[in-house]
């Protein structure tokens, strides 16, 4: 496995790769690798002749009270990962190149980056989706992988992609689950032993609402409801929200229906979490 | 010369000739072609194998008071003067591809886009980053020619291209002038006779200034009074502003120096005009 950290090294050889013809897939990381990122690469490997994974904790998608600092970094655990699964090249580069002194263009999604997520993590979008162009346009890519846990950024990235004639075509892989059902997640880790029990409560809600829905209820509120109430059931959760949005445009579906999307976050102690079901 | 509407007829076309090994040269125009526009043709003819130029006014970079409507169109035209350079494909997209219904995403670049002509034209350089952020990644350039009559806007773009590894090198090409010294513009075309006569006024200012500082004045101060005073003998002009500022950051530049640049804009009559000089 080749490793490279130079931003122009990484653009003469993604160069190379596309004149060879090559079809080269590509699987944007924050490092701390769990199952669900090497899901993304398994299938990036199956649908791709050549495979690029990036290893970059993006400071312009935390805020300034965020846990930037503190985010899991296995730089050696994640390189024996990536090597495991036959990663063709990991992109490592350091936050200095990606945002040298001077650094000034950010690339705004409006409308989808202000809602859910977004209200509570303002320019968190705004730092993904800036990170996901300049490394689209580094690695050039055909293809990008991303996990369906972080829902709302793989709508904000499709849009992006598409609006700023990207021609990278963006897949969205399901949410790999640990046994109770909890989504996989590099902030697992900063879970105690009792919340990482608790946190099965995200999981366990959306179930319990896609039951509901199955049955025939199709009643936002009602939904809506199913979810809260299950939450009061778990004293060290605090849910921040239930939205139940359509795929596409994240706006609120009156009338829930096959596809619609119910996507909540919630605090487990001081940890906040994220998960979303497609009905 | 191939003549292509269809965004994705181009970006195959120009994967294909990035793949055969072209050096593709391109530039963006608004079309309404004058000599400005050619020689930029003819400099990026020289420059590359294979040249595009696209045609495409952004209404994306006017205000909703500006001229977008009335923006001289001339497509036979501007069709004749291309191929006489010898291009070899004219891009001509509509804005519904360009902006289609549900179209949401910008690209700032900030603290260069809200002085100078920006603080005048709010979001004017924010339609311009966009849409040639959006070409780039249409017509895939290794080279990308701009006049440096539109000072601010090649700054925006060097800065963009950079910030967002493009790989796109951004050429800046000389102000190509009338025989009495008025930048070329396609909003030229907007003077009446006398003003047409008047609007030499904004290159005369900017060599006396260039003569002061030839002479030994950098004084900022100076050589502002000295555009500001020529103005006044002109009445049917009216400044909007003077800056001196680094040719990098659009800062004013307190001590200038070789390679400081001032540049103006006026109006002569209802006709805003632009025009710059490196010292």
């Amino acid at each position: 496995m080749k490793i490279i950290e130079d931003i122009s090294e990484m653009q003469r050889y993604a160069a190379q790769l596309r004149q060879n013809g090559k079809v080269v897939g590509f699987v944007p990381t924050m490092g701390a690798l769990h199952q669900g990122h090497l899901s993304l690469m398994e299938c990036a490997r199956r649908e791709s002749d050549h495979v690029v994974v990036s290893l970059f904790v993006n400071p312009a998608q935390f805020g300034p009270k965020e846990d930037y600092n503190k985010y899991p970094r296995d730089l050696k655990g994640d390189i024996e990962k990536v090597a495991a699964i036959g990663v063709d090249t990991l992109f490592t580069p350091t936050a200095s190149q990606i945002y040298p002194e001077g650094y000034r263009t950010y690339i705004e999604v409006e409308g989808l980056s202000d809602i859910l997520c977004g209200k509570i993590r303002p320019g968190h979008f705004r730092g993904v989706a800036t990170v996901v162009l300049k490394l689209f346009n580094i690695v050039r890519p055909h293809k990008a992988f991303f996990g369906q846990k972080d829902f709302q950024q793989t709508v904000v990235i499709k849009k992006m992609a598409e609006d700023l004639n990207t021609d990278v075509t963006v897949i969205v892989f399901p949410t790999v689950r640990e046994p109770d059902g909890l989504a996989m997640s590099s902030r697992n880790q900063y879970l105690s032993r009792e919340e990482r029990i608790s946190a099965a409560i995200l999981y366990r809600s959306l179930l319990e609402a896609r039951l509901l829905f199955e049955k025939g209820e199709h009643s936002e509120d009602k939904l809506r409801d199913a979810i809260t109430t299950t939450f009061m059931s778990e004293p060290s959760s605090q849910l921040e929200y239930v939205a139940i949005v359509n795929g596409n445009t994240l706006q609120e579906e009156t009338d829930v229906q096959k596809g619609t999307v119910i996507t909540i976050a919630a605090r487990i102690g001081k940890t906040r979490l994220i998960d979303n079901i497609i009905l």
